[in-house]
């Protein structure tokens, strides 16, 4: 085997020769029969072994194996004792998630201060296997059936073309020990069941099964880039950014084919589950929406519109005599004394200072509001009022109300109240300015 | 179980309660049950049996089971008896697949000559989870992962969303009985395998590994439909269709991501193997080509162009004096007697007579083949003549040349031989014409 891996590594991996890596080491055959051979290569490497305190003397027993051998192969070693549970708990994570995240951020930390160009891992090609049937058992898409790559920026895998008989026959025929991972935690439950039962019997039924399955792995990781392309080609079509969030074409979404699936791919990364409510958008009217954790889908006109989703405080802002400046989420408003009339547009009103009722409130409107509109005779509901002229729903929420006790003066930057214009003889006059963030 | 599948097929069948259906019956567990639920369910229903002779005496009283369970329930039955493996002899294809193409033939014929919408089977969810682990054990790509779908236009499977636990309890439950079926055949071999020890392994693992594997496989599905779209939407900015065969535009290959997978995407129905070799095509030049089974594929200029691939006869065809029109393949060459010059383009070409050696010969060209070009002092080879003027590698290909002899008097629609011009007091000229296909 080690000729065949020597022209493997010599082929796939030539930074191993030019470079110093970081070899992941458990104390498990796999890690410890690549640290044989990569010693045997020649290759210019130092240790990782991560004690993540799961299995407890086990566990130092593991570290104190790694150790050894290391001092006895003359290779340098870092070794990092972990709190598991601990940060396990803390992040709302799986043991196996907790340990996964611990050690590879401590494997970047390595590299980055010793000047290591690469971590390598012992993957082997069944563990892509092992995780396949996995992530099947937890109705996974094709994204979890993809398998891992030998080669990223920062990882290496150089033994995932080999199967786990080979390594063993490796470790057998040189005499190499290694330590048992006694662990039975619930995480390791399903992979080592799938290890020595379901896969057995896989390799029993077609002998060249792990063969074949790598051949359908590959497969599928090219379907998965054509898909992630297709994606873009569609975000790009559809997909465009303002000030308001994301915006989905609907004409757009309905050109394509499979519209709903489209819609899927494209919000795949939020937290949306109803898809057919999400479907539905396309033919409801204007405002309806979908809420799933931080982020919403609204129907605004002719787009899907993709925003956060902030729960609104309904917090009233008070404006004595006294203020001149008033910061609101969206706006700033600037009070003034003013002697006459200057309306240049809907973003200024004046009001009668003796009329008011201070402190005034800024508030957000709500059902059953009514105010009469500047120029109007009667009154008007202000939900009436955003219909009539064409507020979005994302207008609606943003607007902003001025009120005097309970009466409605402003809608602010939009229209004043009828029942609050000046009169004439007013001499003292408040000025209201609008200005938007 | 029988509400819960009343309900089912009531949803998602409703056909089986408008029209009369045929329904597979092999005498297996599965198809046993499933007459038994629509026979309950009050469907309109005949039952079709193929004997196809693979298990001597037992094919034969499979087939007198399903008879008589036919008539004690009262339902019409078609039986036929198939030679399955002369069949799959004949054809070249394995006996499972002999069996599969002799059985829906016969389901389309017995539904369209007695009037049945449709063809019901008992395929059930395991039956999924089997083709699945059978494809990956053959290197499938996507579209052999995806499974079966409940509703085609010709095919129904209401039993696809019960386990084979559920259809062995009702059987149970209710003392039903099947015909074993003992076949151990070496195509069955894989599946029966997987039956009974890989997917007890998987179950044991993972207790909703089924239910789980039908969502990753609905979403396997739907990938795949996705990418069928990408595919199409490839083709149509990439492809064009033109007289020459299909055109691949190496530009608009170069520009989309993944060129190479984009590449076997659009040509993977072909018989092409050699993916590599047909990268390198965008950056060969023109004139070369990968040939796999009936087609190749040839870099012409900016163009991969798809064509059949002929296996050239190199027929050549005689002219005698007597003949006044020869067809060869591509055009048709007029002979006509004229008594004087009268060229109006390259089509037509006119000799001395008694300058010809007849029979004449229209051949290919050939490596080697030289010519003295109308007009020019010297000769030239064939092959450089075609280079000079630009010829694709199919304009060579579907070049002709007229001999005289063993001299090429005519590179025909193209050029005469400078040595054949007509001289002066010529009275008795052969009159050339060629008309293209």
């Amino acid at each position: 085997m080690f000729d065949a891996f020597l022209n493997h590594i010599s082929n796939n991996f030539p930074i191993l020769f030019k470079s110093r890596v970081l070899l992941a080491v458990s104390g498990g055959i796999d890690s410890v029969v690549l640290l044989h051979l990569l010693k045997k290569a020649d290759v210019d490497f130092a240790i990782a072994h991560c004690n993540f305190s799961l299995r407890g003397k086990e566990s130092d027993q593991d570290a104190k194996f790694v150790e050894e051998l290391a001092r006895a192969l003359n290779v340098p070693i870092y070794i990092q004792k972990f709190n598991t549970k601990a940060f396990a708990l803390e992040n709302k994570v799986s043991t196996q998630m907790a340990a996964r995240e611990l050690r590879y951020a401590w494997f970047m930390e390595l590299c980055a201060e010793h000047n290591l160009s690469h971590t390598i891992t012992a993957h082997h090609a069944q563990d892509d296997l092992e995780t396949f049937l996995i992530n099947i058992s937890r109705a996974s898409g094709i994204e979890g059936l993809t398998g891992m790559t030998e080669n990223s920026d920062f990882i290496l895998r150089p033994l995932l073309p080999y199967s786990r008989d080979q390594i063993a026959a490796y470790a057998e025929q040189h005499a190499i020990n290694w330590r048992e991972d006694s662990s039975n935690s619930t995480d390791n439950y399903l992979r080592n069941h799938l290890r020595h039962h379901a896969i057995p019997a896989l390799n029993e039924a077609s002998p060249d099964f792990l063969t074949q399955f790598k051949k359908t792995q590959t497969y599928l990781h090219e379907s998965a880039t054509l898909l992630e392309d297709y994606t873009a080609f569609l975000f790009s079509k559809i997909v465009t950014q303002s000030f308001k969030g994301y915006e989905l074409n609907i004409p757009q979404l309905l050109e394509v084919p499979n519209t709903k699936l489209v819609l899927y791919q494209l919000l795949k990364g939020f937290e949306f589950t109803d898809w057919d409510t999400i479907y539905d958008l396309l033919a409801a009217q204007s405002g309806k929406k979908v809420i799933a954790g931080k982020h919403r889908l609204i129907r605004d006109r002719d787009v899907l519109l993709l925003t956060e989703h902030k729960v609104e405080v309904q917090e009233d802002f008070k404006v004595t005599r006294k203020d001149s400046l008033i910061n609101i989420p969206g706006l700033t408003l600037i009070i003034d004394e003013a002697s006459q009339l200057d309306i240049k547009d809907n973003n200024v009103a004046f009001f009668d200072s003796d009329q008011l009722e201070f402190p005034l409130t800024v508030r957000k409107w709500k059902e059953g509001d009514i105010f009469y509109p500047y120029g109007m005779h009667g009154k008007k509901k202000i939900s009436k009022y955003f219909k009539d002229n064409k507020f979005s729903t994302l207008d609606k929420e943003s607007a902003w109300l001025l009120c005097s006790g309970e009466y409605i003066i402003w809608i602010v930057g939009e229209r004043t109240d009828n029942r609050y214009k000046i009169k004439s003889g007013t001499t003292k006059l408040v000025k209201f300015t609008v200005i938007y963030d």
